[in-house]
């Protein structure tokens, strides 16, 4: 089992695997030492190697860095002698990108199936990572998801975390998470810089934030570079998806702008509903 | 000691001040049954009366309603004959509207000062209030703060809380909380609906969202009555402030569209030092 990419996400993954097989060899490989050593240290993972030596001992490939890094590392196993019947995934949050790279592997007959676990933080790197990251949250598949039985082998390792295992084409993947997690990141790092802008004159300014001000802004915290690249890799269907909100904020401002108290009541009542919803369902 | 409005903000106020004070008599006054009762059979408050009955007895009036509530409250004060050192202040989240209110009563030369503690909840009513709510908070204050000795006690009463007492214009608060407070709601309730429009008819649609969207759109579970009132008497504070926010949004999506992929870091990076910046500021 080689986990690539030792941050939130891939050392979450090593955990959630270790608590559910005290015996599995896991091999990191990370370029952070930090991150690395502390995992070493606490027997999460047992040996940290490079990719390349790592991979091609390996049974389970997770790559689990940043999309660009995973691209290059799906081209670079296409040049490894790899083991015949290796399981290759990744957790990359975009996946036409991904699927694309991925292309010549399927094509030589290599099992690879795309994944992103619904789950994240504003907190970045493996010191972070908990095995309760998972927990019940919904986990995207795409590719080659039926009688995988190497995939299952996979989701049996992952077991503890009762995740919810949903495939998807890739299309329709990267549609769902530039509105359900690409708008709402941009949203409250706008919301983090319009305010910044106007308080910054004055002496009260931000430190009167409440918990909902806290709240709503709380993942603009997180790490630029990674939210970069999914821009840069899903940028048509964020667009869209920032069109369709500023539309609904525009509504908004008319029925504001004619105190059209109806309208506003109206409109508040549905989002509470509609979020409620969700905690519900839990 | 009056407190009228037993919901989350009063009952709070209640439970903060029975925190520090086990002996002093507070009264109660809300048309809602239950949480009277609850806070009866908790011992928050000693007995539950008419507003009107109470405020003839009361030292302290704390008007902890909705703001329309609050400045019926205040007019009908008005007509009553109080103790002579009362001293009266409220809760509400915008205060040109109920300064000008107040304006008779401080003309009669009543102690009136206006109160926002900038606390909150996704959660109202008095079941869910806690002495915590108010813990190193900011709480504004409009009117006559300096040697005044009766809106001092008050202070004191609620001494266990190591509030952050900061006086200001009712001008200067309402145009604070519309960006700190209503902009940041507004804007998650947007969110909700847009992806609710756009998910409703996908099977997997919410149940997807994770943490992030969570955090983000959790205010948007909020009382849609309260809500609506607060935009109707800040309307143009918040209308200015969606529309900064709003040319925020479209410079991004500006360096989204021409794949800038520059700006759209510096925008992130200077999102997350501001966030962060509150959080350490703790």
């Amino acid at each position: 089992m080689l986990i690539s990419g030792l941050g939130l996400i891939g050392s979450s993954i090593a955990r959630t695997i270790r608590d559910g097989d005290r015996k599995i060899e896991i091999i990191g490989s990370d370029p952070d030492d930090d991150s690395a050593q502390f995992l070493l240290d606490q027997q999460i993972i047992n040996i940290r190697k490079s990719f390349e030596e790592a991979a091609i001992m390996a049974d389970f490939i997770v790559l689990a860095g940043p999309v660009s890094v995973i691209v290059g590392q799906i081209h670079a196993l296409q040049r490894l002698s790899l083991k015949p019947d290796v399981f290759i995934t990744d957790v990359g949050s975009t996946k036409k990108t991904i699927m694309k790279a991925a292309q010549p592997l399927l094509a030589k007959g290599i099992n690879f199936v795309g994944g992103h676990p619904m789950a994240g933080s504003d907190k970045s790197g493996g010191r972070f990572g908990t095995p309760n990251l998972f927990k019940n949250a919904i986990y995207f598949l795409v590719g080659k998801t039926q009688t995988n039985r190497k995939l299952a082998d996979y989701q049996q390792l992952l077991s503890k975390s009762m995740i919810r295992w949903q495939p998807i084409t890739a299309a329709a993947h990267d549609q769902l998470v530039s509105e359900l997690s690409h708008l709402p990141h941009v949203v409250a790092v706008t919301l983090v810089n319009t305010i910044t802008d106007s308080l910054d004159e004055k002496s009260i300014g931000l430190k009167a934030a409440a918990g909902g001000f806290k709240d709503t802004t709380r993942i603009a915290a997180s790490d630029p570079t990674m939210w970069t690249t999914i821009m840069m890799n899903n940028t048509e269907q964020i667009s869209r998806a920032l069109s369709q909100f500023q539309q609904h904020l525009a509504k908004f401002q008319a029925a504001l702008d004619t105190h059209d108290e109806a309208t506003i009541k109206a409109f508040f009542a549905r989002a509470r509903a509609s979020r409620k919803s969700i905690d519900e369902r839990k």
